[in-house]
This record gives C-alpha cells, structure tokens and sequence, in this order.
C-alpha cells in the first residue's frame, strides 16, 4: 500500500483504514517513520533500505499465515515501490493469489492500494511540468544495467517527452546524472528548463526550476526528482508550465 | 486541485480540506458529479467537456474578484488536466501569482494540490505494470498534432519502456488506436501483455488484461486507459507484473 509524499493531508482514507485494520506494518524504517503517529497497536517490522526482497518475503510470510499485513511504501506503490516485487516472488513461488478474502482456495489475498506518487506531488510544487506527455526513468543502475537506461534517456529525449528523472544520485552514485545531462543536451537546448523537488511535503521540501545548462549546479541526492521540460516547456514566475496547446501555440517541435 | 480516481476512499485529505473551505468549484459536469456529497454550501460552476478555455478562466475571474475557488480535475489536475491551463491562461494575461495569502502584490494566489492519477489507480488494479521506467503517451489529436504523437509513441517503443495511453479512443476518434498498436507491433512481440482499465474505483469499473496483438478486440472508449508492458512484463494469474529486477532475472531487452 501507499503513503504518498509523506504529510498525512496526502495519505488516502483508504491507505489509512488499511493501516489502521492492519496486524502487522511491514516497511523501510524512513517510511515507518513518516507514520509513526498511526501505529498505535500494531506490530511493526522495519527494514533497512536495500534489504527489499526480505522486507516482501517477511510480508507475504505473514499473510500466509493469517495475518493482516500492510507493506507499505512511499509515494505510490506500483511506482518503483514494493507492490510489483511482491507480486514478482509470489509467481516465483507458485502462489495462487486470491482477490477476495471468501476465496478459499487462494494462499493469500492481496491488495495494491495506490497513493499519490512523487512524480505527481513534485509537479504540484513546481506548478504543471507534467501537462503533456512524459517519460519516466530512474537512473539507479544496481538493478538495470546502464546501457538500458542510456537507451531510454536518448528515446525520451527524441520523443521530446518530458522527462522525469528518479534517483537521479545517491551517496555511492554520482556520475549517472551528468552522464545523462550530456546526452539530453544533443537534443534539448540548453536553456531548456528544469525542476528539481526534494522531500515534497515534508520537512527540508526544497523546488528548485533552474535549466539543463544549470542543473548540475544544484545539490541534488537519492530523495530529489528531477522534472526536464520538452521543446515547448517554460518558466512563469516561479512555475515550470509545459502547455498542453489549448491556447493554440503548440508547434510541431523542430528537432528530429 | 485533484479528485483522483473518483471513489472518496482516494480523495487526501488535503483536497477534501480545499473543497470544504471553497466558495465556489468550477469544474467538468461529470468531476462535479463525483464530489456531489461534498457540494453543501459551495456555488457551483459547471461546464461541457470541451470549455476548459472558459472554465479555467472563470476560475481565474473570480479567484480575483476575492472569491475562494476550487477547480477541479479527476484523477491528478497536473497530469492531462487543468492545473497546466490555468497557469497558462495567468501567464498569457501578465498576472502575477501568490503563493501565500499574505501576499499583498500577487493579483491572485495559486496551489495545485496533488492526486492519486489514472495511471496509479490503473496500475493498482492491474497488479503491478509500472514498476520499471514508463512513457505516458495521450492519443488525443485534438490539441497535438497526429505526427508529434506517432513520434513518441515510436520512441517509446525503441525505449522499451512500458507505454501508458491516455485517451485512446472517444466516439469521433476511433483511427489513432490501431494506428498505435500496428506502430507498436513493429518493435514489441505480438504477445506482450497489455492491461486496461476503464471507470477505476467508480461504477462500471472493468480491468481486462490481454495481449498486444489482441487489444483491439477489447471494448475501448475515453474513459479507458491502456498500459503496454515492455519486453519484461509478463502475466501472472488476473495480473500484469513488470519486474524491477530484484529477483535477478533482468535481462538487457533484445530488441533495438
């Protein structure tokens, strides 16, 4: 289940009933952390960051068992968050999921309860990046090998999409970012405009809207995002707006 | 500010918050529609699919005049919908936003107040297609021109990235579609799973989970949107999975 950004104004009625019924909260300890004030009387086992696989398979232990489990993660779930990795072992065991808890013959019912992911609570905060059509790409390569992700930068770019960048950096990864500023400077301008959201409602939020030639300027770690404007992307005030084209200015974008 | 999906389970606090405290809630008839147990005191401005121009500048008038408005969009109002239009419209006229109430120079004061999107609401549904890098992609040629959309639904494809299609089809617009799924045949195998979704968390709620090569076989309308795995997602039971990697099992896709 989701907890979305993290302030409680953006955790939905329904991920919060599914907290609250829940016998056991099964997270990383930042994100059990952000709903400390929520877990009142159930059990809680928290997770260090990269230990993902048991965090899932200690979840699904337990469902199995009879309990009621909340596995939570940041943002949305299905977004780079843990519902697909505990899918992934329960066709990998041969679980048969059930859907409704009267399915006697499944091992397990599931539900994925989505939340409000970071891509959308960052564009809040920058105004309206994400109008039109983006593309969305993490730069982590611990589990997809660099090739891909260069491949899909350099679509994304030729698409003149939007481009969403998550874990854009971390403390032991630091030459992705400028590696993929360089490609996207073949074929975007360089003062293509650009946000930066760090910790959206939370404490330490920060929104940057700097440009493509700038961006590296800025200090930036495994909880930014980072938003690249298309061809048609600009600043107002304080806001990046990429327009949609009710005002009629849209144009055929000149690079191929 | 966003509605999400449409059910009240999903609707943060935040945006509940936002409607109660309004004046007035300008919005598409059928958004209203969904809010309508929350609609006590507010005035209610209501407009046809197609006036977004006059409903997003009606918003704009009255926030100036003094009043307290809410103008709301289902799903997230950042992503296809109005948040984008409003910030062009104050753009185009000079206005200069506030950002806080005690801002006495700002002609108006703006918040976009994120929500749980289509596609997270889909995906939820589906099981778990949008755990890996992902384009969204509108198929609507009203605003953008066919050819802008052909080259990124291309791109995406080389990308290899799972494609998320906004507005496939409406009653006027039936061609774009299979002109999308013949592009998409020439870089995916005809038997990469696909998964729909129509009417998510509200009344009429269908998920349908099949094949590229079977898609067009499955009744689609504007209210339908589609998620095309990449060369990695596969079925699971009522499921669409698309694996991050943990498992090991990641593989560079062969296709270039």
């Amino acid at each position: 289940m989701s907890l979305g950004p993290g302030a409680a104004e953006y955790l939905a009625p329904k991920a919060r009933e599914a907290l609250e019924a829940a016998q056991v909260v099964v997270g990383y300890q930042t994100y059990i952390d952000l709903i400390a004030p929520l877990l009142t009387h159930q059990e809680v086992v928290a997770t260090g960051m990269r230990a993902e696989v048991q965090r899932c398979q200690s979840a699904i232990d337990r469902a199995r068992s009879g309990q009621r489990v909340a596995l939570v993660s940041s943002g949305d779930s299905g977004i780079y968050g843990m519902a697909g990795l505990v899918l992934e072992l329960c066709a990998a065991q041969g679980l048969r999921l059930g859907q409704a808890k009267t399915d006697r013959d499944a091992d397990l019912s599931l539900e994925v309860i989505p939340g409000i992911p970071a891509l959308a609570a960052g564009a809040a905060l920058l105004g309206a990046p994400l109008m039109h059509d983006f593309a969305v790409i993490s730069l982590s390569d611990l589990l997809t090998p660099w090739e891909v992700i260069q491949r899909r930068v350099e679509a994304a770019a030729q698409g003149d999409f939007v481009i969403v960048l998550y874990n854009p950096k971390s403390q032991k990864r630091d030459w992705q970012l400028p590696r993929v500023v360089e490609l996207l400077l073949r074929h975007k301008e360089p003062h293509t405009p650009v946000g930066l959201v760090r910790r959206a409602s939370r404490a330490g939020e920060t929104i940057v809207v700097t440009t493509l030639e700038n961006i590296l300027e800025q200090p930036v770690d495994m909880q930014a995002i980072i938003m690249v404007g298309n061809s048609q992307s600009f600043r107002y005030g304080p806001y990046l707006v990429t327009p949609r084209g009710y005002l009629g200015k849209y144009q055929v974008p000149e690079k191929e």
